[in-house]
């Protein structure tokens, strides 16, 4: 069966084209989403010593740590997925996305670095950074800063390697905008804004820290 | 002209070999090591303020920074350094170090993206960790922090990059293990030591500012 993605010239043995939708992919990850953002921000309503602030941070890590875990990870350990029969809603969701981004069917060794990375260290530190908030630990914002800055990295790693080898893995320019641009950039701008918090604050108490010596000296 | 890396079928046309032996490329760069850790040393031992480790910090980080910048930025914007017939140093190191992975003669875009955050964002960052050091600036920690996961993230990047494509990069096991894991293995032990003791630091720092506010509710 031939497969939808550019280059062209992909080779995808066995491939099996998406059988949902694309409204209702992208859908049932907005509606799952929502509800785990509605979830988080109602439980942590119940805590009189969280900022507002501090919940919305709750919920963008529990949502983006389920996605690193769950979506990514499934991509990371299925190398096949384009194969799958079943229209399992996951294997759909990366065929769907490989429209924006062939290199996920193409299994380029960046990617899959990129995203074992996020999959397997990044999610679980994301969700440890929902708990560290809501028990305000010492670590939370270093913990922040460090899942920010590691998304970051690799979200920069992704776009260098895909510049490099040409930037042409969109299967059209709708494609290319929608999937590849804009999606990515939330993990471009939400980890500028919290690295740059967290940096400020861990600066502070930095300070507050030496004056602490200065004062006791 | 035939070039000795692995694979074989490596296509590098104009290829030219290296004309230093590789104890003077090694030499040249322990030597020019030593002058600038020595350097620091020096230079820092006249603040009465700044601890031992503090000091050896900043050798690592003038050390670090200043590999990353000329070594590491040279390869970047070098495309063609496998075709120098000048003799010159640069192009002489990556020549070498390309026999224990010949990604980098052959320009493998996850070696060039990680090169490139490498050589223009963290190299020119541990120059400033070596000035925040000195004089004791309250984001000192957090940069170390930050920069040190970039290098981790860096090497683990391109290790399992290399793996995925099938690790067969060395032109011998002798130069698999002298350049490719041991000299890399560095950037794995150093950097994950001085990121833990830096977490350690913010967290304690954060503790205390925790206390003060609880205090002056």
């Amino acid at each position: 069966m031939e497969h939808p993605y550019v280059p062209r010239d992909l080779q995808l043995l066995g491939f099996v084209p998406g059988s949902l939708p694309h409204t209702t992919i992208i859908g049932v990850y907005g509606v799952s989403s929502l509800l785990v953002v509605s979830l988080i921000w109602i439980l942590s309503g119940r805590s009189s010593r969280l900022l507002k602030i501090d919940r919305w941070l709750m919920c963008w890590w529990a949502f983006t740590g389920l996605t690193h875990m769950i979506l990514e990870g499934y991509f990371v350990f299925s190398p096949e997925f384009y194969k799958d029969q079943t229209g399992f809603y996951l294997a759909e969701v990366w065929k769907e996305y490989s429209k924006g981004d062939s290199r996920y069917a193409g299994r380029d060794s960046a990617v899959i670095a990129v995203e074992g990375i996020t999959a397997v260290l990044e999610g679980p530190a994301c969700l440890l950074a929902v708990y560290a908030i809501a028990k305000g630990k010492p670590y939370s914002h270093i913990l922040q800063f460090a899942i920010s800055l590691g998304q970051l990295y690799g979200t920069v790693v992704y776009f260098i390697t895909s510049i490099l080898d040409g930037d042409n893995f969109a299967a059209s320019s709708y494609y290319y905008y929608a999937y590849y641009v804009v999606a990515n950039s939330f993990w471009v701008l939400i980890p500028s804004l919290i690295a740059l918090r967290s940096w400020k604050r861990i600066c502070v108490a930095s300070q507050g820290q030496d004056q602490k010596k200065t004062k006791f000296r």
